[in-house]
């Protein structure tokens, strides 16, 4: 069995996995993302505790753990080098968790982690695999021949930071026009402000009005009762979303590519028309085309990924 | 030692090459692209043979051929699938070549047999590597841990056609945007052309009447006399090929960015820009950075790749 860790900036979560990537028992507790590592790293050990006991197991049972954390990961020094979201700078995660539970550790980065776990669900071998998350950012996962790909220096991957808008929005990691700029939930909840404001009569306007908020729904959901404006604001979000995915699929023909994060839970609404859009574009007018799926796992993908992605630690 | 055949749409060029990628001997014939494949092939054996003998050789001394081809390929099937320029559809190649020279025959994307040969000339292991070539089109090749990667279907790799234009022009693969409608050596003569237009006293009308032609050369050298419309359309032009490289970085943090095709001879010019572009675009801000340059090989790397990737086949 393995432990499974996914740090976020909001919880950390923990699971005990077995063999075949599924959650025997999993646990929570608010990140603080304000505190110091080591106090991170001291709830993480009483989290991988408690599920151990809770399933009735002992350490002896697990052979090693594995952790998904959000920005710039060092795998082989076990280190978080740089998180924008947490009090983290070339902090040696594994061997500060390493005082508590003496195991190999393995550190991935969080969408890296959440694409291994997607892949193993798929429960079988695939020459190519591409993630993307769609949430806050969009974050990406690359699976080549059953290993993460981590590029050279273990920042790869960063499919959210391709451009599809030349001298675009800027985002925030200095680039103009990047993917996270349109294709986010963040950027959906813009896109689909801006075209509220335009159109006083939609019906959008009540539905903000019954949630108190704007979220990356308010578009689908008004779409599907007809309301133009929100199909303009869904179609729109949709074709941003597309263009990185046919940009993707160009790149990598992967044998699958899965769409993960909370507005994938939209299903066919988001996933049908991608299709459309990513095979009328697709280089590959001849040989076999990429399967284009949602996501299985949603957010046990970053347990699931972490775990497993440590069984397979060089 | 092993054969190398870079089939082009001008030329058939083909080469002896031994174990460390040194060509030994070259030939090459006009392909005469109207010609059914059987008789494209009778002159690639043609050359084979001629290579062998006149580097003093004997067939048995081969152990393998090589091939890079336009278009889309079934390397494991030996086959050409499409090739636009070329009267190939599902053309079983290695089958009709094996008629003359009973050898294993490997089939490779003539992009992607550059980038091998170019990673080669490299002399030593990357996990990551990737080529971009700027000619006509935009071709690309990614090396990944020493192999070849082609996606599931053979297909993979086309990094010419990732948009870095939202709703820009249409490629001649259909999608709208495309990296090669704006960093190709096409593009920058129409891009060179454009701006020659608005501006009747730039020194690069002297330069055409002196040619009598518009290059991709063209802006290049009038900039170096200072021209401002020329450095208007050298700059325009190297952005976007920056653009489509920052892309690439951020996606596989290649340990090495390889830049072919004839405009990368203009070096440094092209070269130092693109650098300062990428590493300033770079999401990865807190780890080592890949290695940006220009071609080796520049014409052989298809021979060398192509040979070398028969000597590499499973």
């Amino acid at each position: 069995m393995y432990l499974g860790i996914d740090l976020g900036g909001t919880n950390i979560a923990v699971g005990l996995v077995n063999e075949n990537g599924k959650i025997i028992k999993k646990e929570s507790t608010p990140t603080i993302k304000s505190r110091a590592y080591t106090e991170i790293v001291k709830d993480m050990a009483r989290l991988c505790k408690n599920v151990v006991r809770k399933s009735g197991k002992t350490m002896d049972d697990v052979k090693a753990i594995g952790m998904g954390s959000p920005g710039t990961v060092d795998n082989s020094r076990g280190m978080v080098v740089y998180a924008n979201n947490l009090k983290m700078d070339h902090s040696p995660i594994a061997a500060e968790l390493q005082k508590y539970i003496n195991k190999p550790i393995n550190i991935e980065n969080d969408a890296n982690a959440a694409a291994y776990g997607e892949y193993i669900a798929i429960g079988r071998k695939m020459k190519g695999f591409v993630f993307m998350t769609l949430g806050t950012g969009v974050g990406g996962g690359i699976i080549i021949d059953g290993q993460i790909y981590r590029g050279f220096n273990g920042a790869g991957a960063e499919i959210g930071h391709t451009s599809i808008v030349f001298n675009g929005k800027k985002c925030t990691c200095g680039k103009l026009g990047c993917l996270e700029m349109y294709a986010s939930v963040t950027a959906l909840k813009a896109q689909t402000r801006a075209i509220m404001n335009a159109n006083p009569n939609s019906i959008m306007h009540d539905w903000k009005k019954k949630k108190g908020i704007i979220s990356g729904r308010t578009a689908f959901e008004c779409a599907k009762a007809g309301d133009k404006a929100a199909i303009e604001a869904r179609d729109n979000y949709i074709r941003y979303v597309a263009e990185g995915i046919s940009n993707m699929v160009n790149i990598f023909q992967p044998e699958m590519f899965v769409i993960g994060g909370g507005i994938s839970r939209e299903g066919d609404e988001l996933l049908l028309p991608i299709r459309e859009f990513v095979y009328a574009n697709d280089y590959n007018k001849h040989m076999p085309k990429t399967e284009i799926r949602i996501a299985r796992l949603f957010n046990d993908a970053g347990i699931v990924g972490a775990a497993l992605a440590a069984k397979n630690m060089e």
